[in-house]
């Protein structure tokens, strides 16, 4: 579904389901896909750092977004994430989405190098101009250890470089300067970028954003209960703030399974994923709860931990 | 004003005006005090980093706090700031704020040393036990380097030692699920710290963070539009989300003063303040907007973009 | 020449020239290649940073890997960066490796991921278990965010996974307790990992390192003036402590050529590489002096700073 | 003793002995000093960091300043430390120092705010200007969260601003770029800052710190071992560089103490004081080995290993 006007509601990071072997398990996938849009998301994110973009291989990144963009059938957007360290290499994913049939690509500052913002500006309007598809800007410090700056992204949105912004930056007082220099809640259309979205990637301030005139969001908890992350965005849609801050509380209350696994043996970036991809097995959606490797597994303890989590969200009788 | 009750509202961290020897200026501190309380403020929190509190002597402290709480004469509770690098030093302010009559005091984790959470809870546990004034943690990463739990701060809050948090770590996330921990919107009086108080830091996401269930904020901007924040305050008190959303996008308007300053010739911290002051002084509060040594000063130019800001939020006739 | 006995000496990071279409400029590779031989060099580390290996295709990779083991012919070890995020694309970059000849693979921790230490560790060791060539660990914080911990390090030389470390995290104390914890300068034979390598990254410090111990320098500067580095090497190895540091000083000042890119306009990352570059082309070993896009080039100004620098380490006539 | 010619050789950064109520141990102190003195250091440096300098009162720091003082009685310089967060609170520390005799200040950058460099070096200027004594910069990137650049640091050498500098930032080359900067291991006398001081903080490469040209040593394990980093200073001096790497090996060997605390448990910073304390007091040298509040004491598994080190480097008979 191409993205002709500006993408707005819940885009989830599509997690990716791993077999036994570690490979891409797309019949799980495609169920998963199906769990997303049986939620009433409206659109999908495959390759990000939710779908452990960084982990899979070039093949298995194909394999992935082949097995989304098929399995959505157009029925919603599909962003594919375009990660790499720098330019050329991010071009070499882009055109394969492009091919796969992504209908935007959604791509980060250059990371690994140490990248001046001109040379930052510089990568997303070379993306722009060799690939014809939506560019969104992926603001991701805790992975590529850089800021965009709310300067660079307004620069780059009024000159039609970017046609959005996924904000993972955790700046929330950053984001709302951003949102009043646009034009703010009411003014954005007539504003100096008006097609642009801004969706936020900080899953548990979604009524925030929301209220303080953001698009959507794109929430990693969303593969685990698409259909309370709806709700909240058409609570704040409805003007309802307080049944969208009961929601957004509910949804915060079942995040807390990202603490399942053990803070002294395992990453937190592991324990996240594999509390999720736990969830997703528990809910019966997927086969396996494997996470890549090299990332620790969850245990049994933890495991059962994130089951308590879904029980008391009402999402799994305990 | 003893803390007998939770305390709610708008807190600014009041500005401390300098004279042209770099003195602290008390008559018009005093008169900013009053213009913070014809704003309707709830509550003043003295020697905080707006105040510029690393930048003065004990004795300019003194001096400070004294001039506030006399003005303020009970009206409306006074916190004092006591910061300094470790627990002793931190009591030797402490002992001085609740001579001079302070109503609650404000610290920070140890900073220039490393110190282990272990060791940051202790800090905490004897300066509450050591000084008999209600304790607030000051949760300022960007100037102490380290930040607080959320675990921590539950488990201080749970034991009696903290009173409450002024979170100025930028964390929204964090923030959410603490005040989800705490019990939420409506559980908190039910909850493991039952007068435990939140106050955001965050001035560009006040509207966020009273939907979220925080009490109350202390804002730097607050000292230019006093009135702006009580008015963002009362609209959410009322439930009237759309109006608080529209009074923060005016102040988020307003906050842009803080880029007045060159950002290749000055600290984005001096421009700040700075541009507070230079407001304060061309509204008429303050006689100089000098900030305190070695704070590279505004320019001319800078000054008078603060001026078209003032103008533009409606709060000086062009 | 497989790396039959541990590596020692210098091993330069050969620069990736690069032609007017970005291209691997292949002819011109293969000149600085010889450049390098001429100057004495030990070994050879093709696709590290300073080879720009982060911006390359993975096709130009290969290009680059295959023209430098088959110019040098034998004559040194080669090793191969094989720098991608996490260890499934690092092992497509290993068996690439090993097929085209490389003797030995120099891997980094993850990057754009959260990693737990325990999982760093499996990292290695997966990478080691799979393809067959002796293995470094890279340890580069400024690009990949983590520091690889001494005791990681000892733990995985004792066991043999890795068999060095290339030490660019410019921690010499750190540097100096790992290698007295193997033994020290004279009882690193008899240590825990007898035939571990220990490379220091830092080419400001080599005399320093090889005084502590160190077996030999990785110098991005040695690009430029191979048989200085090696000349240091050998007083070193010689005893000759004052000739070592005579000879570090003037490649110190030869460095400062990385300043002469505008701080402002660039990244200091842009201007070192452009620099090195610059330099070649003007004593024409390769023929363009381009970096690879993004990345900001020099200007005329600088290039001309830079042939200064040449002429005053007595380089190039001025 | 007054700064008459630049300070050459081994000058610890004094440890400050607590009793069993947290108070300054004068007593152990002057014994400390004595312990000094007779392992024939060069200066003392009072009121640093290993001084827990942040740990402690206004009338503590005075408390340890005039027993270092009156102890050494002019036999060597000493150095005080005057660590506060901005150029006021410095100046108040300044003062005592010069009323007590010190006969040089050690500063660091500002901290707690975010200062600019031209904001630092007014800092530095005014410090110097306003208080008649020579003027160290303390480059303590760990403890203040800014790097003194060297471009800064040349600029206040040149202009007379500083007399020194203790790097302890860990860049050794930065402090390379530094010394050659200055005119070298040879040059320095006829280069742009002829008295211009250097000290390394870094007690693990002190060899190569001297090697590169570094006046002397602030070796915090020098509080320890006075006598060892004095011989190694002696032999570098006499161009024995194996005898003075073979010192600094047994050295790094008995730094290994700083890690019998365990990790999980406390700071590294406390355990390394921890350490240092403990071998003080089983040498015999102050009573307690009392660390300042809240750091967490070492425990007698760690205080046995500490002794197991001092045995081990043939301090202290088994």
């Amino acid at each position: 579904m191409p993205l002709t006007a500006p993408l707005r509601g819940v885009v989830p990071p599509v997690c990716t389901p791993l077999d036994a072997d570690g490979e891409v398990d797309t019949a799980s996938l495609a169920r998963l896909v199906g769990h997303l849009l049986d939620g009433g998301v409206h659109g999908l994110f495959a390759l990000g750092s939710t779908s452990e973009v960084a982990y899979l291989t070039d093949e298995q990144r194909v394999t992935a977004l082949e097995t989304v963009v098929e399995t959505v059938a157009g029925r919603v957007p599909v962003l594919a994430g375009v990660i790499d360290t720098t330019t050329a290499r991010v071009l070499d994913h882009a055109r394969d989405a492009a091919r796969l049939g992504a209908d935007a690509l959604v791509a980060t500052a250059p990371f690994y190098t140490r990248t001046h913002p001109r040379e930052t500006a510089a990568h997303f309007r070379r993306i722009r101009d060799r690939v014809d598809l939506p560019l969104f800007a992926y603001d991701l410090p805790v992975s590529v250890h850089t800021k965009l700056s709310g300067a660079l992204v307004q620069e780059l949105a009024a000159d039609g470089t970017l046609a959005g912004l996924k904000d993972s930056s955790g700046d929330e007082g950053g984001l709302r300067r951003l949102l009043v220099a646009l034009g703010g809640r009411t003014g954005r259309g007539t504003g100096p970028a008006p097609g642009f979205c801004v969706l936020t990637g900080s899953e548990l301030t979604v009524d925030a954003a929301l209220l303080a005139g953001a698009d959507g969001v794109v929430p990693g908890l969303g593969n685990v209960d698409p259909a309370g992350y709806v709700r909240l965005y058409d609570a704040a849609r409805a003007g309802d703030w307080d049944r969208a801050a009961r929601e957004q509380e509910r949804l915060a209350g079942l995040f807390a399974m990202v603490d399942a696994g053990p803070e002294a043996q395992m990453g937190r970036s592991s324990s996240a994923l594999g509390a999720f991809k736990a969830a997703l097995r528990l809910l019966g959606v997927i086969e396996h709860g494997a996470t890549a490797f090299p990332q620790i597994p969850l245990d049994d303890s933890a495991v059962a931990e994130v089951g308590e989590r879904l029980a008391a969200a009402g999402l799994l009788s305990g």
